[in-house]
């Protein structure tokens, strides 16, 4: 495995692999690696010749009251994992490389960044349109993987790639959770013993809202009393949309989505499901 | 040459070249061709295996009282003139095929925008932005090809490849002009005989206001005059900025630019110099 820190290095390690003809994976992530980045890698190894993990805490998509300077990193935990999953190369770039002047553009995710994460953190879609596309450009991938728990992300992502023609392909990649439900994140660590104990919460409230909204009641009201009698987290939204275009009243393909907030973590989950007319 | 109109055949055509590992070189143009469109196929040409000049007037870029509908168009001419000049493929998409669903998704030039024809034309460089982000990742260019005549667009293009590292280069190419200093354009054929005497004094006024400001003076004020006094049209802008930043009181690259509407045809001209610091 190399482990790629200049954009030029970087670069010319595409020129050699496109020239060869052969096909570059990209799982893009910000580190602190757990399966749900590991569950990526294995889909790209088996899709492509080649599989690159970017590794970039981007300040970008950070607003300035957000967890950037504490968001866990450990890059020699990283790269051991990295090797052990057979990642060809890390490319992992330092801000300057990526930010190397004050950019004037850019791409904004306009309504689908109006809901969910994008309504409580302003600017955040922007600062990930910005990254994602930068590395597309830079790697160059056949094929981009992202995992279903970033949702938003995901739906924004594919209407990228598609309204500006990207020559490549997004592929969705399923949540993996701990034994107990709860959707491996990066700041689980974050956690306090207790609210660890009620994250997995969480998922059952999304499970009790799915069989909810499929019966035909609103979910969301059912979840944010549960969620309140059974977690000491804030609630910072419960909604249910259609997927992936994120517009209210659903009623094929469905999102229930929330964020709470705890003390030291906000933790985001979701299920896709089809919702049946009645 | 060949002419491929649906996106399907073009990326097909682009998939084969890379794979060889052969140069693109892309003209993307609005059709209606004069020598200006041709010198830039020719320096394409010099520099690359294949050219592709796409002919796409494109919807996003016209704002609603804008001469969209009436933009001169003769596609048998433009496909005669590119067979002569050695063009491999004409790209002409219909703009089904460019814009097959309404996207959510924008791209903005910011500040850069905001002088010279961004501020008589909102949303024209956004609607520039999309279609050249299109372009790109369909043709998948080495290099693509852009008159400074656009110096406006020239330069948020080149913000645009390098703040989100397409990869690929933009080459710059000089005004073409007809032998009374008039810049070809596709707009001329819109002026009417006299307008059309009239039209070498904008390029005659840029070269004054270029002498003013070697000299020290405002050459703005002084542009403006000989504008007023020599012909019929209406002054839209006249600006000296530094280039390619497009910000006030430059002191060392700069441009000088105007737009004047006359009767059915907003004729733009620039020149861009080196101010010495007194």
């Amino acid at each position: 495995m190399q482990v790629l820190n200049s954009l030029q290095d970087f670069k010319a390690w595409v020129r050699e692999v496109k020239k060869s003809g052969r096909t570059i994976g990209l799982v893009p992530t910000m580190g602190f690696l757990h399966e749900g980045h590991l569950s990526l890698v294995e889909q790209a190894k088996a899709e492509n010749d080649f599989v690159v993990m970017s590794i970039f805490v981007n300040p970008a998509q950070f607003g300035p009251n957000e967890d950037f300077d504490r968001y866990p990193r450990d890059f020699e935990r990283d790269s051991m994992l990295a090797e052990q999953a057979w990642v060809d190369v890390i490319f992992a770039p330092s801000a300057e490389e990526m930010y190397p002047r004050k950019s004037q553009l850019s791409i904004s995710a306009g309504p689908l960044a109006s809901v969910l994460c994008g309504a409580s953190r302003p600017g955040h879609f922007d600062g990930v349109l910005k990254v994602v596309t930068k590395l597309f450009h830079l790697a160059e991938p056949d094929i981009a993987y992202f995992g279903q728990k970033d949702a938003q992300q995901l739906a924004i992502i594919e209407s990228l790639v598609r309204d500006f023609n990207f020559p490549m392909e997004i592929h969705r990649v399923a949540t993996v959770r701990e034994k107990d439900g709860l959707a491996k994140s990066s700041r689980n660590v974050y956690l306090s013993e207790a609210e660890r104990k009620q994250a997995p919460k969480l998922y059952e409230a999304l499970k009790l809202g799915k069989k909810a909204a499929m019966q035909g009641r609103d979910p969301v009201s059912e979840m944010k009393g549960f969620l309140q009698s059974e977690t000491s987290g804030v609630i910072d939204y419960v909604e249910l949309l259609s997927y992936p275009d994120l517009t209210p009243s659903p009623d094929g393909q469905a999102i229930l989505a929330l964020a709470v907030q705890f003390e030291r973590a906000r933790l985001i989950d979701n299920i896709i499901f089809t919702l049946k007319e009645n």
